[in-house]
C-alpha cells in the first residue's frame, strides 16, 4: 500500500553475508521481518507475488562489476521499482575459532570471489595455507565455526553471527571496494526528491539506428542530466535490439529529468523506469542538495514554460 | 488589433522595385494602402508607432546574402514579429523607350547590385555600352523613361510602371536567384500552424561559453528541428556576446518546437522570438504538411507527457 | 614470440566447463597444452609470467552480464592484449548416471547461476526435486557421476567427460544465451584486420569533466565507430575518475579507428588498448567484410590526408 | 609568385571610401600601386587574370551583416585565397566646405547605408536638413566639396581627400561598428601561423542529410576548433544542397585544424578552402598566441600519433 512502510523484507541469502549486513542499515528492516532467499529471482518474485514488501538485492560491486542478473530479472516480468540504495564497504575479515593463531592456520574456507579479492593478503600472510572454495561467505564462516577448516574469509556480520574471532580485518586488496544494493518494491509513488537523487532506467534501442547510444546520451546531456552508471546488455544484438541500463542523476519529479525521460520515451524503442531514490551518502558527506546546472533548475523550467505560453499567446512585451 | 487583417502597408521604397512587386502578391496589400518608405528602419518605425499595420522589408537575397539591417532593426527597439514571408525570383529586364533597339544602346542605367548580377549578359549583348550607376532599380527605369539614358536594368514592375519596352527579360546571370521578404507587424497571436512553417529567432550567447553554438544546435537537433538559415552577427565579439539569427522549421505552437524554444531560453543569454509563419511555397510545390520525424510529432509529445505523469504518480502498469 | 602461435594455454577452471568447451574450438588449443587455473587472476598471471602463452577467460555472459574481474585484472598490472574472442551458446544439459529416469530424480546438483538460468525448466519438469548448490558446473557433473546426487545441471562437455547420460538438453530458460570468452596474450602486433573486427579499450576520465562520456562517444561517432559494448566501472567515483570498458567496431590498423583512438588519447586521462581481433562470427553468418560508412573508409582517409597536404602546400588547383 | 609580396593592389572603389582607408593600413599597399575597381567581381577578376596581385574587398560589416557577394564570387571561378584581414572602425564624419556651420546646413549628401547608420545623430543635430541619397561615401564628399550640397556624410579619408572641414566626427549611432575587409590573392602557400589565426571555408552539404550542419559542427567541436562566423547561403535549397561560410579559429598548418579539415572533407559534399591568415588584432590587444585547449595542441597531436604507431606495432610498454 503506498505510503505504508514495508515490514516484510527478503534478501539474497544466505544469512550473515554482506546483503544482510546492508539490509540491517535500513531502520524499518532492522525492526521488521528479514527472510533470506536462495536467489535474486526468488527474492524478486516474493515481492511480485505479495509474500514480501521489499527485497534487498545486489546491483553492482566495485570489484566484480555489475550483478547483471538483478537488472535482467527486474525488467523481465511484472514491474518493480527501486526505492532505496545501500552502499557498504566490502570489508572482509579473517575469522577463526577462539584460540587459533595465524601461524597455525593451514586451511581457509572462502567464496571464490572473496579469496580472489584477498589474494594479496593471503600471499603475504598465509602463503602456505590451502584455500578451499565454498559457496558463500557465510558458508565459510559456518565451516570455520564448526572446525571443518581452520579459518574463514567472511563478512564482519558472519564472524559475529557464528562467534568467530577476527584475526585480521579489512583484508581485501582494494581497501575502497564497495557493494551497492537496492531495495526493490512493487510500483508506487516514488520517494520524495531530496535534491540528490538517482533514477535507474533500462532503455532499448532498435538495432538499425546508427548512433543510437549517442542519441540517448544527447537527450540526457541537453538537459544537464549526468550518467553515473551505464552498462550495455549483450543479448541485444541477437534480438535485433540493444539494451542499456542507466543510472542518472536526478529524480523523476525534477523538471529536467522529466523532460529527459520524455525525450528518451520518444527516441527509444522502449524505456523501463526502474525507480527514483536518494543517492547513498556516506556519513562524511554533506547532506546538502546538489544544485542544478545554470538554466536547468525547476525554476528555470517553470520560467521557460511560462515564456513559451506567452509567446504562443502573442505576448512579447 | 489581433485578428483584424492589416490594411495600411509600408514597404522599403522607392516604388516600382522588387519590394513593391513582392508586396502586391499579398491580397490584403493589393486591396490596401501601400506606402514606400526611405529605409528599413523607417518602415519598421512606422509599424512600431502605429502609422502602419505591416511593413514588407527584404530579409535575404540569394545572390547578395542576408540583408542584415532588417534583422538588426527588428531586435533593436519595441518587439515586432514576422507574420508572412514572400519569396520572388529576381528577374531583371532591360527596358527602353519605345523604338530603341539593342544595337543603338550606348548607356544603361542600373543599380550597382543589378548591373553586377547581369554582368555576363551585359558583356555578351552590350559589350560597348556604358553602365551608369543609379540609386535604385526604379531610378534606373525613370531615367530611361525620361530619355536620360538609353536603357535601364530594372524589375518587371518598373518597366510596366514607367511604360518601358522590355527588350530582354530574365537577364540576370543566375537564373534561379530569389529575394526573400518578410511582412512585419506589432506582436499578436501568430498565424495558425499549417504543418510547414518557419520560426525566426535571434539568440544571444555569452562570450565565455565554449561550444555555445553547438549547444544551441543540440537543443534543436534533439527535438528534430531543422535549421533552414543561420547567420552569426559580427558585433558580438566586442560586446562580450555572440548573436545568431536562426530560421527553424516548425511553428511555436508545435510540441517539438515549443520544447526546443524552452531549451534555448534556458541555455542562451537571451532569445528573441521573431515570429512563426507559413513557409513560402512555389506554385509547383505540394501543399501537404511536412510530417514530423519519428517520435517527434505532437502525438508523440502528448504520449510522452502522459507517460511521465503516470511515472510520477507511481503507475507503471 | 610475435608470429609464433601459442602452444601453452591456460583457462579458467575447473575442467569440463564452458570455458574448456570454448577453448577447444580454437585449433591451436586443441593441439596444444590446456591447463585449468583456479581463478582469472591466476590465469592472467600465468601469461604475464611466461608460464603460459595464452589464457582463455570469460568476458561477458548474455544472462549474467559482464564478468568484471577479467577486465579489472587485465588493466591492473603488466599489459596484456586480447587476440581472439570465442562466443558459445550456454546450452545446459541435465545429466545422470546411466539408467536414472526423470521421474526418479530427487536431488539435482548445480552451480547457483546454472540453476537460476534453468529455473523455468526445473519448475516445469522437476518441481519436487531439491536443487543443491555446488561450486561449478563440473563439480555438479562429478557429483552426479559419483552418485552423490541424482542429476547434474552441467555443460555438454561435462556430461561427456564424466560419462553422464543426457536426459534433456538446452534446458536454459533463455535459449539464445551466450557466453563470450577472450584469448589473452602478452603484447605483440595485433592479428591482421579482417574487415569485421572488434577493438577493446579501457578509458579513464577525470572526475571533474562535465559531459565526459558524451565527449568520448563523440570522438567515436565523428569517425563512424560503433560501440558494441560499454560498461562503466563503479570504483571511479571514489578514486576521482570514471572508467569505462568499451568494445568498438574496427581494428587499430583502420584509418578511422586509428583517428578515433588518437582523439580518445587526447581527451581522456588515460586510454588502455586491450586488443584488436576478429569479431566472432557464427557459422550461419557471412564472412564478408563490413563496409565503412560513406566517407570513412581507409580510401577516404587517404584522400583527405592528400588533400590537406595540398592545401598546406598552397596547391588549390 | 609565392614569397614575393604583392605590389599591384586593386580595391572596391570608388577611391576615398573605407575600403581605400583599410587598404592603406597595409604597408605593402601604401608603397605599391592602388587601383579602385567598380565592383567586387571586377576586383577579383583582376587578380584571377593576373592584372593585379591582390584585391581588398569587404567581407562583413558589423551593422549591415555579411557582404555576400564577395564570398559568392570567391567560390565561383578559379580559386582565390584570403591572406590577410583588415578590420577598421566605421567612423563617419560630417564634412563641409570651409566656413559652413552646422546651423546653415540644409542638404546632406550621403550613401543610404551611411545615412541609416547616422540616423540618430541626424535627428538630434540636423532635424530639418534634407538627406539626399548618393551612390557612395566618396560621391557624397565630392558633391559637398563642389557645393552641390551643404554637407556630406563620408569616411575620414573622404574628408581629407576632398578638403572638407570636419564639423563632427564619429557620428554613427553605433560607435563600435566595424567593417571587415580581406586581402585576396591567387593560391599559394598560406602565411606562417602566428598562434592566433583564422581559417575561412565554404562547405557544401547534400540536401538529404538530416542534421548535416550538426555533423559539420561536431567535426569542429571534437577538435576544439571554434567558429567565429557562420552564414548559411540561401540558394542551397533550390540547388539540392546547402552551403555555409565558416570562419574557424586556427591555421591549416595546425594539427587540430588539419584534422578537422580532413573530417569536413570526408563528411561534406564539398569543402572550399578560402585561406588561413592572422586574426586582426587591435593595438590594445595582446600579441600573444592563443593556447590550444587541453589535449589539442600540436604537441598533443604528435604524442597521440606516436602512441598509435606504437599500438599498431604491438608495443604497449
Amino acid at each position: 500500500m503506498p505510503g505504508v512502510p514495508p515490514t516484510r523484507f527478503v534478501f539474497l541469502g544466505p544469512e550473515a553475508t554482506f546483503t544482510e549486513q546492508a539490509l540491517r542499515t535500513i531502520p524499518a528492516a532492522e525492526r521488521g521481518i528479514r527472510t533470506p532467499m536462495r536467489s535474486v529471482p526468488e527474492a524478486l518474485d516474493a515481492v511480485r507475488g505479495g509474500d514480501a514488501d521489499a527485497a534487498l538485492v545486489p546491483l553492482e560491486n566495485s570489484i566484480g562489476g555489475a550483478v547483471g542478473v538483478t537488472l535482467d530479472e527486474m525488467i523481465d516480468g511484472a514491474p518493480l521499482v527501486i526505492t532505496r540504495e545501500v552502499v557498504i564497504p566490502v570489508e572482509f575479515v579473517l575469522g577463526t575459532r577462539a584460540g587459533v593463531s595465524l601461524d597455525r592456520i593451514q586451511t581457509v574456507a572462502a567464496h571464490p570471489q572473496a579469496s580472489t579479492q584477498c589474494r594479496g593478503w593471503l600471499q603475504a600472510h598465509l602463503p602456505a595455507a590451502t584455500v578451499v572454495d565454498v559457496l558463500s561467505n557465510s558458508t565459510a564462516a559456518i565451516a570455520a565455526a564448526e572446525g571443518e577448516y581452520d579459518a574463514a574469509i567472511c563478512a564482519p556480520i558472519g564472524a559475529t553471527r557464528y562467534k568467530l574471532s577476527v584475526l585480521a580485518d579489512k583484508i581485501a586488496d582494494h581497501s575502497d571496494a564497495v557493494t551497492r544494493f537496492v531495495l526493490v518494491t512493487r510500483p508506487g509513488p516514488p520517494p520524495e526528491p531530496t535534491g540528490d537523487d538517482v533514477t535507474s532506467l533500462a532503455v532499448f534501442i532498435s538495432h538499425d539506428r546508427v548512433g543510437a547510444l549517442l542519441a540517448v546520451l544527447m537527450e540526457l546531456a541537453v538537459r544537464g542530466v549526468n550518467l553515473t552508471r551505464i552498462e550495455s546488455r549483450p543479448t541485444g544484438e541477437q534480438l535485433g535490439r540493444y539494451a542499456f541500463f542507466l543510472d542518472c542523476s536526478g529524480h523523476v519529479a525534477d523538471g529536467r529529468l522529466g523532460e529527459a525521460l520524455q525525450g528518451l520515451r520518444r527516441v527509444c524503442a522502449e524505456v523501463r523506469f526502474l525507480g527514483s531514490y536518494p543517492r547513498h551518502r556516506w556519513a562524511t558527506e554533506s547532506d546538502r542538495p546538489v544544485p542544478a546546472p545554470a538554466g536547468l533548475s525547476d525554476v528555470d523550467y517553470a520560467d521557460a514554460a511560462a515564456w513559451l505560453a506567452r509567446l504562443r499567446a502573442g505576448d512579447l512585451a
